[in-house]
């Protein structure tokens, strides 16, 4: 069949509304209709040409949400139909680190979805004759797309798509930090570095388990309404404290953060996350992705002191399981997703997408097909 | 009083035997006759003067095992006669630190103590008028010392001194190490490096709750049938490893360990103990105390896949609960000291267990009184 992507068919160039051919789902796959899909920061490092991971040409997007149109053979979890939510770290409940209880970071697929092919080896995308390559496992830039059973979750249907096509990645992302990585408990004080689309989503999982202190650090004084309205409780803006940032959260916490959340990727941002945290106890969680080669250090004290650094991707949440879940959270109204998606655009502008985050003038723009 | 003690005058020289003035215990504290003493790499770090606090004139001495010979008012847990192991971390029961359950790190007594006095401000210790100060809290290198009664626990009449002195540091940071920051289960597969009076200690700790796989690396093939006596299953001397040793381990240990264990204190090596951890869940534990500012550093990327990176300090033990059950461990055969103490000294040998400890001779030499 036919269907309208946009190819990033070289780093650094817009994005190419293009029609490519797209192969019928084959064993345990299924094809399903893309109906939104929001724009990540992810998608903008390999299109960018810094992901040394990156392949083109490709077909991005990897935060979305759809209808089930036709399964392969032996899928039995999946029905045309089904309103589903593609994920970039599948759940196949079978292999080591699923069985393990401890992670979320199911291999099943790894070797092939870092190839940008799937599981079988190759590409179900084309464009004449030539393979185009598949991106995270789900390449949501498309408006049909293949992916693996144990890459779908499925979601209610009275979700709308261009919402919870967020849950994808952000808001998971988010909220699993803090309820999957950290476990915070009701009563107590946590910092978040960076207010944008994941920092956002920290700070309403920290509201939503009852967190007593929330504090905000951004460098930009427009992010605070928005994440008090999240449930930030204090705004710090680093240009504002006088003299080192550390010292003066560890003032405003009364001892430490009993949990940092570092979401922006920057390396010194994440040692000042870190040393804030409690003496003792404060863990503090890496989310950001750093760039290429950049190191992380502190020293060794701040950890024999009792603080915990570790790190979250997509979360830890399994998704299959974790992820209708928060679906259902939102449709019941404990977690806001309206207010992040501040700009909703036809996909012909997806390009448009891309440079109001590259401006910082959106938290999330969602294309809808 | 007067006491007979071993006196750290200054930096760089051995200690001086003299005969000290000795203050009885004043409200809340503990007169005790230490029986016996271990000889600490810690003692010989603030000896050498490369500790940034140390201060002199001093008594040393951490890792103690003695009897209650007089208490001051309102003392009401320890009595004349009692047996007991001085606390360089104490447990108060009262304060933020110990009310967290989170954390064995007491706070109640902590600003004096780096002081090298007692929670009044002064020393009990003085020499032809002139203070002498207390080091941790405990300065086990005299025959009598002063502690809060905070800083001592109680344990069994029966244990014999010379043996569970060591229960007083190294045992139980090594093996609370293992139970009580990382929470080894049964079946876990780990790796320590360093196998000296730490790393032994964490090697029979991982026995104890039934670790699978542990991995011994040491530079000193001597190392090795002792640290097999202790539970080790695998012994890898890295000067025989071909090309780099992480991704050796990695393959050792089918994936990499789910627990690993740095005691030794070098920060290259923090490093490479974080790295040969399981994907997704292996926790890597620094025990070592590393030389004044230097710093450990790693990719991000490392935490966002899932390892954790912690420390311990005295095995996270709470020294009143915890130490009187370690002693019953001992005595019932569960652990293993004797073989761990090489050299038993007279008191007035104890600058030889310092030489013992810097030719890398002894694991652990006691001094007895």
């Amino acid at each position: 069949m036919k269907t309208r992507a946009a190819v990033a068919r070289k780093a650094g160039a817009p994005l190419s509304l293009e029609t490519v051919e797209l192969e019928g789902p084959r064993e345990g796959e299924v094809l399903v209709e893309v109906k939104a899909t929001g724009i990540c920061h992810t998608d903008e490092f390999t299109l960018s040409g810094a992901d040394p991971e990156g392949i083109f040409p490709a077909i991005l997007g990897h935060e979305g949400a759809g209808v089930v149109v036709d399964v392969g053979r032996n899928v039995t979890t999946l029905k045309k139909g089904d309103h589903v939510i593609p994920l970039y770290t599948p759940e196949c409940r079978q292999c080591e680190y699923c069985l393990s209880r401890k992670t979320n970071l199911c291999v099943a697929i790894r070797a092939t979805q870092g190839k940008g092919v799937m599981p079988d080896g190759t590409s179900r995308f084309s464009s004449d004759g030539a393979p185009v390559y598949h991106y995270m496992g789900t390449s949501t830039f498309s408006n049909f797309t293949v992916l693996p059973e144990i890459a779908l979750a499925k979601i209610r249907a009275d979700a709308p798509f261009e919402k919870v096509c967020y849950i994808g990645c952000g808001v998971t992302t988010g909220i699993g930090a803090v309820i999957n990585t950290a476990k915070v408990e009701a009563g107590a004080r946590a910092v978040v570095f960076g207010l944008g689309g994941i920092g956002l989503n920290v700070v309403q999982g920290l509201r939503m388990v009852g967190a007593e202190q929330i504090v905000g650090v951004d460098l930009n004084p427009n992010r605070r309404a928005l994440a008090e309205k999240f449930g930030m409780t204090h705004f710090v803006n680093p240009a504002e404290v006088q003299g080192d940032l550390v010292p003066y959260l560890v003032e405003l916490t009364k001892g430490g953060a009993d949990y940092t959340f570092e979401c922006i990727g920057n390396v010194k941002v994440m040692r000042q996350a870190l040393e804030c945290a409690h003496r003792g106890w404060g863990k503090s969680i890496v989310i950001g992705v750093a760039g290429a080669g950049q190191e992380i250090a502190t020293r060794p004290f701040q950890l024999v002191t009792g603080r915990v650094w570790m790190g979250t991707a997509f979360g830890g949440a399994r998704g299959r399981t974790d992820v209708p879940r928060i679906v259902d959270w939102y449709m019941e109204g404990k977690l806001n997703i309206d207010d992040l998606i501040t700009h909703v655009l036809p996909f012909e502008k997806i390009n448009e997408g891309f440079d109001l985050m590259r401006r910082g003038e959106s938290i999330r723009s969602v294309v809808v097909y």
